[in-house]
């Protein structure tokens, strides 16, 4: 993995990311693992009879799906320290079973923190699919690792 | 499930959701899931190094089983349109491999929108550990079904 | 969760579960934790030359769900000591893939044990499909704890 | 898989399966799968409070994965056609996180029904961790497919 | 689990298994796994664009399938000391979502090791689909246990 | 991803792959998936009782786990047309639950087919523990697509 700092990262900089197909399989796992057995996502029945005509993919379930395919990317190198957060979350559009998502990743700002050795990267993200309609767009916001400064004198 | 509506919420109204162990499965089927294999939360040796001095819980894992805890409780019933995102997420301190969590949900806000046949309700979230020190707060928004207006000379 | 003790359930009492849809995911997922690979299960090949004309969902499995389904309504809260076992269990028709079923739970016997803390509480379960049949029924036998009496004089 | 049928088997023929560990893992796929997270299996927290002072397996999940280890010997070969039930269900001990458990099968009755081409075979289970307890002791019972009867004068 | 040593196979000696259906659900958990997320598995857009016309099974997921079934035969008993590698692998066809495959495994060379305890066993593999096409070939190699030798005048 | 074509790989090019831990849930995962429960990797008593003195790591898990940490790395980019095989596989330590396994591939040989579409590519794979002990070596051969040739006059 690729060492990778705070400083490394340009406001502008993007990357965009594999797609993936959302599969029934991805919806059951979800559930399983999160407890989220809404019936909108777990039961055809229900479902076909909302506005949606059928059952959709979990939004988290988007949305963390929508992390990995940035990580894999390598675009982050090693550079994050924690999650600070997701803000401006809109879902525009349903993704159904069978959908593939791919995400446009953009850093969107920096900032200094009053800690030397960290830094607050925000990114904007469009998730999109095949269709290239926006399912979801966020703010995705990382506190990173700042590269360390060579003191002067030491080895 | 029971018949819930927009109007059934008020402000002030809230629910401790079960505990659940979050264990190192947990963490092996979300990576595997969402695909974010950073090693923080995937690779002992390099966690123990850094700050944390071990594997933690991806953020996203604890906020996405907050979901489902919550879920289970049936304090929703069926009133969920969909997802609107989440705000003013903080993560004070890590969930580790053993550790414990359960949600406190409290409605935190109501609006009206323009369609006669839905509404927004803002939940505050606080997400405790064993030790009952928070491990995440945040504020989730859902577009909610209000109750049908009984249309006078109807049916 | 909330606190809930054998005295707290009457005969009668009855519940109706959300339903759930069992797809392809639920069968694969079931074969790897139980090792149960029957053909009838696992190869459309093999099942579709049997009287059932296509894979089904393993007799176990729907049964399982139908705990889980039966939980989550929160209708036990946090009242069970142990699984005492299932008796009459008849399976009238085949659960199948796209299937989505769900429970009606009715107490259909209550009886004390020799601990004055204990009580075994039975149900009657009904597991029904989309096109209302069934296709599960079962007593479920439960040992529930007893609320603590008050002792005169104590605290 | 071998061609065996309900005549191939004999009121006290008995198979002693391997054994297998039960891990954190198979607890958490397991919740995940059938949706049942009550927290004497899921919740540490919970359990050490119990008398059971820690988190055991479901007991469901100890009966689904002896299905699966009696279906690994090829025991059964082909011959089953449906399950008809569980029955006499014990379960003395809990299994914990990190037991072992085999199971010894035997079959303890047989009977022909009205159809011609099916019999009703009954195998008794003993259920056994690594110290030899039994854990779980139950009747299976099973419809299988009779041996096809050879028409004389045909092919 | 049979008692079996090297000594017990001869060259020659070959087993066929179950059958068994591949599914979306395979291709997922098999990525989520592995972390081999490679769009011509994951992706169907991508994959329709192929020479394949469409998502097709990962190669080395049929090939741990393979392992599994023949495993599951009991034709090895508890034998197996080491796994040795495989040789020749040809894949011909793609296993598409949906297929079926099944493994013939033949035993096709043994030789004695400088330990006297252990012997080496080569087995030749031909897995095929439900049209009885070879979707792969390869050697598989096993160290095994051999039969303790008695001592004369020892117990 | 990165579109990238035979063309672009040189002999002698390596990348190292991030760590991953290798998990109980992984080893539950995998042979769920697999179907190979041989007691080695899933029962404890048996596992000590061999010379490894505890469970470990399916070999062939190590091998496809490998796979995925290397398509990670982004070194493949979008080349990959099928996979062809492995060689040479050696596998002299064993891989234990809680062991940490990262992977350096190298570009061992290159050759032309006797498609002008299509190169064959060898990988020479160190699979390395966090103790730096090599756990399995293996050359690893693709075919990959070459850069599609101009043709001069045309677009």
């Amino acid at each position: 993995m690729a060492s990778k700092y705070w400083e490394d990262f340009s406001v502008g900089d993007a990357v965009t990311t594999q797609s993936i197909t959302i599969t029934e399989a991805h919806l059951v796992n979800w559930a399983g693992l999160t407890m989220d057995f809404y019936p909108l996502h777990m039961d055809e029945e229900y479902a076909k009879k909302t506005i949606f005509g059928g059952r959709v993919a979990h939004g988290p379930l988007s949305f963390a799906m929508s992390i990995g395919l940035v990580y894999m990317t390598g675009f982050y190198g090693d550079s994050i320290l924690a999650w600070l957060g997701v803000e401006n979350m809109k879902i525009p559009a349903p993704v159904r079973i069978g959908d593939s998502i791919r995400v446009i990743a953009r850093v969107s700002e920096k900032r200094e923190t009053r800690h030397a050795d960290r830094g607050v990267m925000k990114f904007s993200w469009d998730v999109r699919n095949q269709r290239d309609e926006t399912v979801m767009s966020l703010d995705y916001v990382l506190m990173m690792y700042r590269r360390p400064v060579a003191v002067p004198g030491s080895a």
